[in-house]
This record gives structure tokens, C-alpha cells and sequence, in this order.
């Protein structure tokens, strides 16, 4: 039997969630195999779960000019950065699947700077680092490189509001030793 | 005239909004005579709008074993380590209104550990630190040392979600160079 | 009754100090109605007390390429990186003052680099911060960046001596928990 | 013909200089044998001069409970952690003077951790270099460290001026490329 | 066909190696499968891959109080802390082989503070960082606690030793962008 | 009689160390005179021992497009960094006599970007700073820098390899407190 997602909050049951959270859940859980744990620990807190998904899926889910492979890079870019298991654990195993192969987000985990991306994506990488960890530095130069490797306004933004929010995230999950689902270090590496 | 929000993103006209953002809007000009930049740079986006501000009330609105004036207090000392203009000056202005006392919150930017606030608060402010600028080493002991200042483990997950969610947010303000109202600098000082 | 200039070390009382000190104190008290709590916990140590004003008084006094504004936002910026409360909450009321502005001395104080200075200044405030937090590596290519920005050899020297002479400011106020004067707060503002 | 004190300013002749600063230059190279760099440098403002020096000489020579050498001790340790050429040499040349030992200096400039050392001496050092470093971490309980050693609250005074007085001096010789006279380098070791 | 193991520096063909390198490069390529690309790199310095290999089996293959695994338990968390590609990739994957489990090496990689170890493993991994990242700051308090944990001054050594050798080593893999064989990534994980 | 070599591990006696430590280690005293103390420390682990002056003469002892007191040099500049009080003092003294001079080893010890060195020896030791401190940043960018002040590429790999070697040392010699000799501090110093 698995390990709790976290020691620190009990999860309610299942069945005793709100009816929207538990839709969601049962959702993830039919696609998935598996109710991956951030869904089990921020539902002990109903309206952050609803915010932090609404926030995640306003980044993550939508059309944008970064493709869903890319944005799980910065995510994992960001959280490495942070030490964050569980993100790096588990949007690892999502930037695999999307990225269709296996070694990217191990790469990145480690050294984003020697992973093998293209130079677009390096520059995209070294502006979500600089949003998580120096933002206060970040100017109206940096846009200027992104700009040159392509990218449009919208695409900054995205970039930036991707970094960010896994700053929060990635801060959630260490405080509350949120734990990785042992289904995702073995995802996407076939 | 005042300068605008921000220069990088040009928020739309109020009344081009979707109805429920223009309504929060007008709710807040309303109640404060102005309308905080933050909430005209966000309409930019209005999922991310809406998701911001759900999120924020879930954790500054609610009941809680903080009171809002702490609540202010880890904003301020966050956005302070993180150099936020936006985030120092607005939730200073609202600290200030909030605890009463025109100096609380210049302290706190300054450096909080010299700042007129009790232990306990010294101790919610050290953990919300720590949780700003070293997540990835927070653990079981930092939470007893607050139990040791009587906050449950509730008041735990409020310090460091608070934390978390502007750790967010001032990268995200700083990304667009977020510029505070200038209403916000006199605010709360008599 | 307001609290006092520090708890670590009882200043003498006023009239028990030497001739030349109680009249720069009386003449402080005179000029702004009420004695900085930095005279009162240098008055501690005579010795000190004459040196210290003697060395800031050439380096804030004397004619300059620098307004006296200039100057004091090289104090707050610096005053602001090593986090000290006494120099950041006087010297910004000073700057506040003879900058004629109520918002710049908050701005500087949060993040400099988003200030509403002039170019010139944000070279003058990115130099002055080279010297505070890392002068082991200035070096002449920096002295070259101010004189483009049409800063004389004196210029840089001021700049330089300044950072330095709040580097040593700034310790001796948080060492002794100096604290700033209540009426430092609002002063400049309106 | 060993090189210039700095190649950025040049100093006046000594036979140019104000009265007061000349004497006292005369005085130290009779007593010294040559004029250390650092008194031709400053004399380029004879203001700063006269304050650096009855500054450095309020600290350095005056009777406390700290021996000349134990002050010397922090001075090294101090410019050591500031990576200041003058600052080290020179003032490592003094200790091994004062302290007799021709191996101390070069022990405390490379790490004062493994300096032969006492553990009051260690504990004077530890101090020191809160101030020198984080000196907005500095508090009541460190000072209670220092009792426990023996020391008087104005032995804790002395300590942490002196090192707020170097972390001055280090920065203004790094900022001038401050050169230590040749002689320093062998001065004391025999 | 992979790609190759830097791009810098290109090894001689295995049939131009000197006999005793080409001897264990066989070796090992019998073994494994595979030739680990650290072998290829150090070959184009024969004396230095020698001497390379003669410290890490010194270390890492004799009898020790510390198991394989947790030898490589270290390697990795300095490894990570170097965001060094090659050894993280390559010693996780030995980690996994040796400690039989899929999960320790990710872990690791990514926080060692949450990974699933004992305190007597958790207290070796913080000595290993600490001589990893601050070993100016180790001294014997370091020792004690590890003897308190059950460690022979001779693992203390080894610890030490290991945490120093692949100090070496990554910033030679990160100098050489010495990329890990796509063998490494899959090992041990099912 | 002098201070032991380290408190922490006691060296076997040399006549009962294995032959061709033994040898060595008579040969090295009977050059210079003295017992140089990283020998008797290294002694307690033969097979450590071996290997460690095996690479230690692979990179310092052969012919290479650095002269040896270039590669002392690196050694110094690596070690202050790193706070080695042997490596410093031991490397200082051999640098000294390499250099033939008495004042570079204690220029490079505490800043060396102040130090008395060409250009091409500037951009050699910033460049092995890098790889001291931050090798996971080093590119191909860094290698055409010092190809544009003559090196070659295998001058690269000799100063990122004698940088990553005495990353080790330094850490290794941190770990055990290992005590310079007394007799090196003033080799070279006349």
C-alpha cells in the first residue's frame, strides 16, 4: 500500500468532498489510474483547491503560443530550482508524455542549462528562472531577448505567470511534504 | 495624471470587461475611492483575474485564527524579501489601516525582525520566511515551533499559504513592473 | 511617550554630555523639533559621535556633483539592502524632503531598480549598490559607465563614499536595534 | 620604484598637503619607515581624511577590553570576508606585530574558523562577522554569547564598531583599488 | 545512433587506447552493456583517467562501514547540488540497481530532505552537503553528531572523502557538458 | 615541537606505512626539508593516498601550455575561495618560489581580481573561479573567451581540471582541519 500524500493534513474522505471536488477528482482519477495527491491535499481546504485548479488550468490548459511540452518544461525548470518532489516527480512524468520522450525532464531537473532543448526554449528557460528566482531584476531587456527568439507579449506573460505560479505551488507542496504518487517516476519512460 | 498600471500590458477599457470583473471593479473604486493597478493589469487576463482574486479572498477574507492585520503583516514582510513595489506599498497601506498604527508596516518592509510585533508574531513571521525564501527546508519542527505560540496546525497552513500565494504574486507584479497607485503611499498614515 | 532610542546602551542624559555635542544636539532639536535618536546613542561614545557626523558631514554636506537629494537616495538604497530600519525610515523622510516628492524615498526603499529616477540616477544607485553588497569587484569598467552617464571622477568617488559610509552606518544601527524616531515616519509626505 | 597607492586618483604631494595631514603622514613614516598607501589615498579629501582617521583611532588605539591585537584580529577577519587587498595586508602585517606570532594573520584571513585562536576569541570573531555579514541578523542573544565569554557590554560595542568601521574601510579601498605598500607583505613574519 | 559523450573533446578510438584503459573500458562495456561515457571523456587524458578511477574505487568499491548504496546515496545529493547531468543521471541509475527501489534516486536528486532515508541516512546526506557546499564551516561538533548517530570516525572519513571526490568530478562533467549515456535513464526503475 | 598535521586522524608512524608511501614521503622531506602535512594525513588511506598525488602530478607536474606557477596560481585563487587553510599557505609558499616573487600569493589569496597578473592570467583564474563556483554555468561561451588570450584547449581542460582537483583537496583538507606546516608561511617570502 502507498504511502499518504502528505502526513501533515488528512484528506477527507472521498466521498465527503463537495460534490464539484469530488467530479474533478473522480475525473482525474478515470483518466489518470490514479488521484495524483496535490488533488487530495488541497481539497482539505475546498476554495484554495478551486482557485489553485481554476488558476492551473487558465495557464496550462489553454491555447497559448508555448506548446502544453513546453510549459511543463518551465514547470519543471521552476520546481527543480525550488526542490520541489512533487512537481519535479510529477510534471516529469507529464513533460515526457507530452514531450514523447524520455529523457527531457530529467535533463532539466538536473541542469536545464546542458538539457537538450532548442535555443528558443533555452532562452524561454532562462526567463522563467530569472522570474523564480530574481524577479525583482526582471526588465524590459528581458522581454526584448524573448521577443527576438520569436516570442510574442502573450508568450512573456505566459512564461512569467507559469514561473510564478509554480512559486506558489512549489512552496505549498514543501511545506506540506507533499508526496508524490509512486505511479509517476515510471510514466512516459517507454 | 497618474502613470498607468503598468506599461508593459495595456489593460482594457473598464467597460470592455466581462461583467463580473467590471462589477468586482466598480465593488472596490467604490469602497476606496480608486482602483488598485492590480486589478486593471489582471483584467488583462480575466481567468486569471478571477482566479487570483478567488484565490486571495480564500485565504485574506476568510475566518481565520490570524486577524487580518497578521494576515497583512506576512504579505508585507514577503513582498518586502521578494522587492515588490506593488505588494510593499499597497499591502503596507492596508496594514497600516488594518493594525492601526501608521509605522507597523515601514517596519516590517524594512526588516521585521526589529519591528514592534510580539513573539508570536515574530514566530509567524519567521516561518513565513522561511517558507518565501527556503520552502525546500521547511519541516515537521517548524511547525511545533509555532505550536509552541499557539497556532493550530489551520493557522500553519494560513501562514504558509499566505506566504506561497505572494510569492506568486510578487513575481508576478514585478514581471509587469506593476506600478502602486500613488493613493497607496499616504494611506493609513494619520 | 515614545520608546526608547535603543534598549542595548543608555545614552547619557543631555546636559551631562560635552560642550560641543549637546550644542550639535540642541542645534539638531532646534532646526527639526525633536532629536534623532542616532545623535542620543552615538552621544554613548564622544569619540565616535564627532567622527561619525564629521565624516558624514563631508561626505552630505559639502558641494557636490551630486544634489543632496542624489546623495540621499544613495543612503536609502543602501540602507535598504542592509536592512536598516533607522537609516532607511530618516534617511527617507530627508529624501522625501529635498527630493520635494512623497513617493520616491518608498520606492528606493522596496526595489530601486523600479524607481522613478532618471537614468543617470539608476546608474549612480546600480554603482552604489556594487560598492555596498559586492566591492570586491568594482573595478575601473565601472567608473567608465558612470562618466558616460556624465559623472566627473569626484562624482564616483562621492557615490562611492557614500555607499560606504552607510555600509558602516547601517551595522553600527542594527547591532545597537537603533530606533527610528516616531516623527521620522511622516515627515515629507504631504 | 614600487607602483602607485591607486592608479585612479592621484594624491597630492605631501609638501601640497593641509598642515594637520601632513604632520600626521610625516609622524607614521618616521615611525613606520614608509607612508602606507592608505593615508596618501585619503589625503586626496582632507575632510574624509581627518574623520577616517580620529574615527580609526577612537577604535583602534584607545584603552578596552580587547587588546590591540584582538582588534587587529577582526580587522583581518573582516577584510578577509570583504576580499580587501589594502585592508589584509596591512593589517595582517600589524597583527603579527601586535601579536607576536608570524602565523596568526595568514590564518585569519583564509578562515578564522581554523585560526589558532581562543574560544573567546573565536566567539569575539563569530561576532564580528555577523556584523561584517548579516548584520541585520544581529540581536540580544548574540551579545548574550559574548557575556558568556567575558565580555562587557562595551567590549561587545567595540567589536561590532570595529567591524562596521572596516566593512567601511574595505569598501573604499576596494573601490579605489587600494594597493598595500610592499612592505607589508614581509613585515612581522621573522 | 546516440549522441556523443562531449562534444569538447573528442576520445581516441577504443583500439588507440593505451592497454590497461582499454582493458577496463572492455571491462566494464562486458558488464554493463554499454561504455559509460566518463570512461570515453577521461581516456583523452590517460594518466588523469587512471588516477580518476584508482580514487573512486578507493572509495566507492572497498569494504566500508557505509553500504554501496548509501555511498551512492551521496554521490547523488552532491551531484544534485552540483547540477551536475552526468552523475546525477548516471549514479541514480546505480543507486536504484543497488538500493533496489525506483524511488530513491529521484528523491534525492530532487530534495534529500524529503526523500525516504533513515535519520542515520538523513544525517549522512546533511554532513555530505555540508562538506559538498560549506566545508570552510566543518568542524568536530559535525563528527559528534554523526558518532551520535552511529558513524566510525572511518565513515565520517568516507562521507567526507566521497562528498569531496564527486566535488571533483561534476564540475569536471559540468566543464566537459559530459552527457550521460540514454542507457542510464531507464535503469533500475522497474 | 609543532602543532600535529591533524587532530582528527592520527598518521601511522612512517616506518610502518607501506614501501612506496614511505618512499615518497622521504623523498619530499628530504627536498624540502620538512614533511609537508597533506602526506602524513593522506598516509592513514594508502590506497587514497596513491591516487590522490597521482592526479595531483598528472595535472601539476607535467609539461602543459600553463608554466607551473600559473597553475599554482589556480590552486591559490581555488583555495581562498574555498577557505583551505593548508591548500592557501601550502600553495602560497609554492607559488612564491615559482613565481619568484614574494607578494602574488597573497594578492590571489585575498582578491584576485586586485592581483598583480596579465590579462591572459586574469582570464585564466576567472575562469577557474567559475568552474570553483559555479561550473553548472560553464560553456562553450567561457572556452572561446580564453582561446581568445592564447589558450588552447587543452590549456582549458588543465585549468577547469587543476580547479575541479583542488575542490577536492580544499574539501578533503576543510573536513580534516588538516594544519599547514609552520615552515611554509615564510618560504619564499625573501
Amino acid at each position: 500500500m502507498s504511502k499518504p500524500a502528505t502526513t501533515r493534513f488528512q484528506p477527507p474522505a472521498i466521498d465527503k468532498l463537495p460534490e464539484d471536488i469530488r467530479t474533478r477528482i473522480l475525473a482525474v482519477q478515470e483518466k489518470s489510474g490514479f488521484v495524483p495527491n496535490v488533488f487530495l491535499t488541497l481539497a482539505y481546504r475546498p476554495d484554495e483547491f478551486r482557485a489553485f485548479f481554476a488558476y492551473h488550468d487558465a495557464l496550462m490548459e489553454k491555447d497559448s503560443g508555448l506548446t502544453k511540452a513546453e510549459r511543463e518544461m518551465i514547470v519543471v525548470a521552476t520546481s527543480a530550482a525550488n526542490q520541489c518532489h512533487y512537481c519535479v516527480i510529477a510534471h516529469g512524468a507529464i513533460l515526457r508524455i507530452r514531450a514523447k520522450t524520455p529523457v527531457i525532464a530529467d535533463q532539466i531537473a538536473v541542469n536545464y542549462r546542458k538539457a537538450d532543448v532548442t535555443p528558443r526554449q533555452r532562452a524561454m528557460l532562462d526567463f522563467a528562472m530569472k522570474v523564480a528566482r530574481q524577479a525583482e531584476t526582471v526588465d524590459e531587456a528581458d522581454s526584448a531577448v524573448l521577443r527576438g527568439h520569436g516570442f510574442s507579449d502573450d508568450d512573456v506573460w505566459d512564461i512569467a505567470a507559469i514561473a510564478a505560479f509554480f512559486s506558489m505551488s512549489n512552496r505549498l507542496a514543501n511545506f506540506a511534504s507533499l508526496r508524490p504518487n509512486d505511479e509517476f517516476y515510471a510514466l512516459g519512460r517507454s
